[in-house]
């Protein structure tokens, strides 16, 4: 097979199969080339992954030794999209009653949720992570697309327990919004003891729902390392359950001004943890 | 920029957008190449694309032409997973109480769901489709992987009415299996007037649900053009309200046998459809 072709299936394989070591063995079996054919091969292909700002291929050295694809969005890329997430969202006709923001038809367009997923697994590449948890059901598409990135599993955890999902564990826990008592449940066989646990969630007021996973969590003995939010709110009301140096947020809901009509939507602290 | 180079990053980007057209112009001014030579990347690309037996490029003619990646895949690479999937699901240990079978961990891996995604895109290519519609919860990992490798937005059905998405349009109706009455409720701004559209879930046994969704979406003045389900169970004691040549689906629970502890799982009608 010539370079060129190869390119393309090389190519195409490592964005099929992101954070999975593959050997060089295993390449040339694939595309029946040298070894040091493949091995200038997977030097373009980084050099380009750099260039294009998508990431970058990681050499592990050793007879188990291989490349793996890192997905890392470039700093200028983030600040882009980020820019663009906060003025889509700062119109004006998605405010509700309640200052609440419409964001579904955000987390509808797939090509949407890819970018936030990615933009999650860059500032988290560097996190230990076997599990991303989300809880029903607006948190499922953008912990699907982290997931994707970082080549984990999701487990979801519900409000109402379902006869097909066999026991379960629940807990009860306070909305700190609503301040009203409500059930988590998660599938005892869901997780394994001692899993390693990246929270996803679309949208964080008070922070009592992040809270209850948390909890709900440590009767699985897991241990939460990094927790992702879309949106978060600034709530005068309510004190956060959940310290700003706990999770990452996209995008700050800075200011909801039912009256005028207005909201100011700032980035949130994601950036700031990729210095 | 090298050919090399630029057989990367077109592939990673024709990857990154399915159904997506774009204009050769367009990639001559993001790799700084004739068009000429783009052309026979492209060449290249699809020849490699349709070897790997993951799609096509189409090409469209006249001013307003360029090209367009189909995923496609080929009934070989359909066969191969279909038998993977019937293989792994009649475990005996996923039979839960009622004769439901635990699908859990299927359904939080994200690269099966991506093939699942991939291989209803791939029956449903010659469909009009304007939008995927589900209904939570499950469906609706698969349904973003049949919504991305369609290139167009998901709607989520609800079963509970949330006030971060304004007004509502609800219909009450009866659970094939269950025989409840339950409420689905869609944003009413949620589905412009008129779409086409595709449902996707996890499960049917009755129909009862699918059903459900297609009144709701009359509502909506909505066509329902494509109907997917992961998995269908035959059940004897109800008729089914959906007609067998309305929907596709990928695997069919054909035998449960809970006192012996045995499932037979076979292939569903989706590669009837692709003859």
């Amino acid at each position: 097979m010539k370079r060129s072709d190869r390119l393309v299936g090389i190519t195409n394989y490592l964005i099929e199969h992101p954070m999975e070591l593959v050997s060089l063995p295993s390449f040339s079996t694939m595309y029946n080339a040298a070894k040091s054919s493949i091995s200038e091969d997977l030097t373009i292909v980084n050099n380009m992954f750099q260039q294009e700002g998508i990431g970058y291929l990681e050499s592990v050295a050793g007879a188990a030794g291989g490349v793996k694809y890192i997905p890392h969005l470039s700093r200028e890329k983030c600040n882009e999209f980020l820019d663009q997430l906060c003025n889509r969202l700062e119109d004006s006709s998605r405010l509700l009653p309640g200052g609440y923001l419409f964001m579904s038809d955000l987390l509808g367009e797939p090509q949407t949720v890819r970018d936030i997923g990615r933009l999650f697994a860059t500032a988290f590449s560097d996190r230990d992570i076997d599990v991303v948890v989300t809880v029903a059901t607006k948190g499922i598409p953008l912990a699907y697309s982290v997931a994707s990135f970082l080549n984990v599993p999701v487990v979801i955890v519900r409000r109402d327990p379902k006869v097909t999902e066999g026991s379960t564990v629940s807990i009860n826990y306070v909305s700190g919004s609503s301040r009203k008592i409500q059930t988590m449940v998660l599938p005892k066989r869901s997780l394994p003891d001692g899993s390693k646990i990246c929270i996803i969630d679309d949208f964080m007021k008070a922070g009592g729902t992040i809270n209850g996973m948390v909890n709900l969590l440590k009767e699985f003995n897991a241990k939460v390392t990094a927790i992702g939010v879309l949106a978060e709110a600034e709530d005068e009301e309510e004190e956060r359950v959940v310290e700003q140096d706990q999770y990452l947020s996209l995008v700050r809901i800075h200011n909801v001004d039912v009256k005028n009509n207005q909201i100011e939507v700032i980035k949130g602290n994601i950036l700031e943890s990729m210095e």
